[in-house]
């Protein structure tokens, strides 16, 4: 490989000649050999900076201490990476420092050699163009620019991925819940026979469950809204010009179309990463519901013959390399794995979270990882799921049917008629003897066989649907 | 000891002849012998019942279902249970069926029997005026009663005592924040010297943590006001009468003064408790802030001769058993504990909210003992941290001068006057010659001494303050 | 309430006349007003104390430093707390100091204070015989102690509470294997009907998971038996006599009967425990277990009618308030509350455990606490499973059979002699039709009805039994 | 692109048309587009496959099931695969079915048809050499497979990346510890000045803590040893031949040169996977040691000049982007991280192995996932912060020698001679006045100036070094 020589404030580097990265991007890939092939920073957090580097140019500029074509050139560069044009000029990894400054000089160099080129110069010039710390990291810290990158990346993930995923499964569950609203069938409470309920109704929980964890995630949304670029090195906000936090937060929400606006507080920004904290923990709580939504779906759908079997599911594939015919809840299956993989992300970011010292959080890269891993992971497998699996959800009227005449727990009905004990007697027997609830209860002297009848409906047992 | 004999569904079971308990209560006694003497169902849980089994009378009364003397006398007993007198009627365990069944019957049954001795009868009567099913447990199942019970006990211990703790120390935190407002002093970012702050705005960082925290929790009451009652056995309201479930929640929300409501939908209340996973998310994130804000104040007032040493912190007791005269910063460590038993709820938590299966989840005892748990610490922890440390904490003015005027990065001043690159050779030959920024910097010929002054001055590089 | 007067080094304290303890447990009792109720330090640590402080009093005896009077009346009160009768001068909770001085302290106080009122003094006397310091916790620190009665209590519950309750279960579910052994029924994978296996050695896969996991235990059993007592306040051994580490590790073997030994390294038995945190996740680990038993039991048991229904659990206790006859697998959902507790545990003792600083942990009580919570836990529970739950399981014949036979999976026996995909053909055409694999095998053409017979036996495909 | 036909027994499937993957690898592409670019079934594993693979041939073939030819083709693609040389043929992601069924596919379709072509044939001939199901997943199903696949790839990774990584780092520690064996500091508890030490003993923790966390790591191997594989579909080992289960296990022995055996129990294999959460509890525990090693190293680095400062760590690049001349301790940070990372897989690892069901558990490429991230980072990260940071740390002699000489806990020392409330007294009283302890001493009139000098040796007081 051919090399050029770079330089930062400790001396020379080699770097591999055709890159757009400089010196300190070249020292992190040789300083943290770790996990390199599998831990890149996350390609959502790049585009953040690309975001916010871009927002801060402009507002340099427009605050009079960075010359319009320095502004100009920062912008082309930034949208050039928003369009993916630079992906392979960002090799650094999330095992860097805690800080995330290794990634911001690979954003800061890299603007501002490709600036260099894209203004007509070559990446072998000594002097450059633009400076990575002078101009393209002007009005900036690490510090400052990475818990913003942090919220945008978070904020955007949330509302492109993860919220249009779960509403996408929470619309076609809340489809199936309408059109099974007449099927009655068994309930399960402690996964014993209990009394019965419509298949509309078991499903309107589930949408239920994903209604208030999308509220859930957008009650966070406000403490990811704030943006710490402004307070630079320690939250203070040295070396910036009047207005700055206030003005390129402006800017970033109109290049984002978000709602970001500046942290009122940017020690907490710098300092802590409660937002990323909380609104994780409303993932985790999404995480849960889906848990208990693919366990359900599966254990319903479980068969074809020996199992509960009141669901249809789609095969989707052949479920063995050995079992021939046998399709398995393999959608179900995806999304109990991502459930557990974003309840262990839960911890790592909570661990992250609690750990920062004085002025800086230093588990940054950590947290962000987990955060975009989980979701993304929830946005993708709620669409997959739904796709893959609950549009094609259909009842099995015969087994549902089955069930729900065989259940004992129909006596429950009778409480108001005759009371728990007696209620209690003629399920007992009925068990006892695997006779019926209505020959048990007349054998029993307790009602008439007209009186169970009318007293004693699967129908009628189900409320209003 | 003596016993009496009671019945249940499945027979007799002997019972100490004087408590108010009975068969079902007797037999949970002796099937579940789980960490007896430390675990029991929270105080909380039982409170909870006592007002929902009063609320459930009234309503029964109103809709004609239940005699107001019925009504009345449960009501009483209710009050009991609220004011204290029957505190040792409740000996279960956490480990029992997950779905709280015992507990509610011991409910029941406490209220039935003890209903009947306040009445005139007594506990060996056969026959008793209250029945635990019929009477106490009237349009009602433990799959409805205990999610109301987990809710109102949340609920209730998060304003009672949760917030209120957090709030008191976010005050004193918000006053120490205003009385350091001009104290300067080194900041410190990857635990290494950085540019300077003031001690008020190191502490208003905490203040918004704290601030940020309670809005999270705020954020979450609104799940936690849905109460399941009226659900019943599997969700559907099976024997309830005509509009229970709203009026129940009514008269709950008026025993209790709390907004409470009837849950939109009853079978994720059932099913589900993801209301507790996303609070207790709140809380979680609210632990991450107290383990950084302990960290914090127990590292700036390290020393006294050899650490940070930047604060005092009162000294409340000998610190050591061996080391004479040594102090200790303990709130801090009760803090930090507490966050991380806070944090490791969480996590029983999350695995308990997602193992429901089909119409009832089975981790509930678990759920609500982790929650009032974490709930409990959070607030008393805060409110000892406050009193014994956090109102006492002042400046030591020495240190905080000493370490601000040592620092190299004071020379982040210079970055706008003459880069970056001849800032950091300032820093750098400082550091390898011991030597002060400004000696270096006018040795190096980069300014004068008289610019030096003007430039480097701490108290000009933190901002508004 | 009466009062006397104590003294430590900060100055007088008023104390409850008649306890045994003194100043700085009256402070921690004042300085710590944190779930005062529901988290007293937990009684095994107690205990702990009082092997290693009657330990202690005999070395420093033996080395000359300690009169043989006061090394008697020390071991005299330590013996009354071993058997239990000073349990209510312990007062302190978790939340203190998190070296646990105070409860050391708090031992420290009721020997000097019982034994100077066992050798004839009173309270009430200026001056006692024995001194809390000087005496009693001579040639110790809270930093060396505390961290041994760790071990201890670690140690011995483990040997005495969880080992025994998980072989207990495991010897029963053994037991049941054996039992069960020729009981074909229908194995199910990815909760579908899959080859069938025999019911014993269904079970027989839970009796490895609790060999391992007793082996699992075991192998953390090396690290917990090394003891931190001698290592003093930093881990020097700074104030001990000549060979006092070992000699006071041999006494606290001798006295519990359990193999300990002075650690090797004391710097790491102050500021780290490793030992805790590896043994726990052994315990983590049987938890895991304790959770895929349990889900499995309650769900080969459930039904009664309309769920899988291939095993009889024993009826314990009515299982709901308001349907009548119904009983439900509630040992399982103890067992399965413990395991999640046990795995929420986990994460707050790795936290404790991640987060010592220098020569000290200040995490040792809520380490503690976690652990002797779980180990007590997983031994009860499993004690409880067992007697209430296990040994009462039986095969229900009538379901397993219908199973297995319905089974379309016994068309995997057909790979070897028709090939993979001919025997997909079958079992997928059998389940379109509703067919018998048999009938559709024959209609196929692929095979005799002589050949089905012979070639696709349900007690042929079990292997070895 | 191009594309050919490839069937499998649910139909037609386009594949394109250049690679070696057929039917089923290319519906789980379309089936589960779930985080596709970030998370690849782990290399680790597809080789471990290739390993299994080639045993399950060459086993066949010895037990007269598979034609030698075919069992020579078989293992010569596997060797394909483990030289790297197939690496794009692997596409499929963590997040499928979990039994990892379509990895085992993919493997087995890859193996035919590459197979097919190094015979001779070409993608496109309808009939291939050698068929994914009927030849090379001969004697082997998923379940059995996969989980093999795991403890091949986790016992390769502890053995060749974590220990040795950890073990390296261990070493350099431990020369360092002998290297600093007499350079007497100040100790700090609580965060507290404490009694003295020497920096080699405080190092010597660390080695300790390293050392106990690979015994902890070696006693998880032999439950990593037993491989599922001969238990095919349920455990049973349907459709295998005799003796097949030992056979292969030690065919994979002898490729591996690792000590794998057959489990003894396959029934555990297939549904649980405790060996990985136990060995992976180990990794915790290692996480931990490193949390706490890595806190210590940043803290005693801290300064330069208003911090700890007592040892020097290298210099490794510019810390921050806009404070000129700042140095981190960035390997510290990048360790940390990892160890949260590692806690926090833990759980994910904990939940996934707590759910599976009857006969098999269905988080199996979660759970393989989690902990070759965790292998792997910890091996990495330990070499990482060894070469850039442990190797290079050199004692900052005069703020050592500056703290522990100003320390007032060098009182301890006469607690044996003047007892500890003297003692006590001294240091309070020369804290209050700023004064040093020896003319505190000697003003109280306790002690002469001899006395004190002869008793207060800090070197006197670090025991045997």
């Amino acid at each position: 490989m051919e090399y050029r020589i770079e330089k930062d404030t400790m001396g020379e580097v080699q770097v591999p000649a055709d890159v757009y990265w400089g010196a300190q991007t070249q020292r992190s890939i040789q300083n943290f050999p770790i996990a390199q092939d599998i831990n890149k920073m996350p390609k959502e957090i790049i585009k953040a900076f690309a975001y916010l580097k871009k927002a801060a140019a402009i507002t340099n500029y427009e605050a009079g201490v960075l010359a319009p074509e320095k502004s100009d050139l920062i912008g082309r560069v930034c949208d050039e990476i928003l369009a993916g044009k630079l992906d392979d000029q960002f090799p650094l990894v999330v095992w860097q420092t805690g800080s995330g400054t290794q990634s911001n000089m690979n954003c800061n160099e890299v603007i501002a050699y490709r600036g260099h080129v894209l203004q007509g110069g070559t990446l072998g010039d000594k002097q450059k163009y633009l400076h990575p710390n002078d101009d393209v990291n002007k009005s900036q810290s690490s510090n400052d620019t990475y818990p913003t990158a942090m919220h945008i990346a978070a904020y955007k993930i949330l509302v492109e991925v993860t919220i249009p995923g779960i509403t996408k499964l929470r619309d076609t569950l809340k489809a199936k819940a309408e059109a099974f609203k007449e099927v009655v069938k068994i309930g399960r409470t402690h996964f014993m026979d209990a009394t019965p309920l419509t298949l509309g109704q078991e499903f309107s929980g589930y949408v239920s469950q994903l209604d208030h964890g999308l509220r859930a995630i957008n009650n966070t949304l406000a403490h990811l809204s704030e943006l710490a670029l402004g307070g630079t090195a320690v939250g203070t906000g040295i070396n910036t010009p009047d207005g700055y936090a206030e003005n390129v937060a402006r800017h970033i929400a109109d290049l984002t179309g978000l709602p970001f606006i500046t942290a009122e507080n940017k020690f907490e920004a710098l300092a802590a990463h409660d937002a990323i904290v909380e609104a994780h923990g409303a993932l985790k709580t999404v995480a849960v519901s889906l848990m208990k939504i693919g366990n359900d779906i599966r254990m319903l759908s479980s068969g074809p013959r020996s199992g509960i079997g009141e669901i249809y599911i789609p095969d989707n594939e052949p479920g063995s390399s050995i079992m021939p015919g046998k399709v398995n809840p393999t959608q179900c299956e995806a999304m109990t794995m991502v459930a557990a993989q974003v309840m262990g992300n839960d911890v790592a970011i909570g661990i992250g979270g609690s750990n920062g010292h004085f002025e800086l959080n230093v588990f940054k890269p950590l947290m962000a990882y987990n955060f975009l891993h989980s979701a993304r992971l929830i946005g993708d497998v709620c669409v997959s799921f739904n796709d893959k699996c609950a549009v094609g959800i259909e009842p099995l009227h015969d087994n549902i049917k089955k069930h729900v005449n065989n259940s004992l727990m129909l006596v429950t009905a009778l409480n108001t008629k005759i009371g728990y004990y007696k209620a209690a007697e003629i399920a007992q027997t009925a068990h006892k003897n695997g006779s019926t609830l209505k020959e048990t209860a007349v054998a029993l002297g307790y009602l008439t066989p007209e009186e169970f009848d009318e007293w004693v409906k699967p129908e009628d047992m189900v409320g209003k649907i």
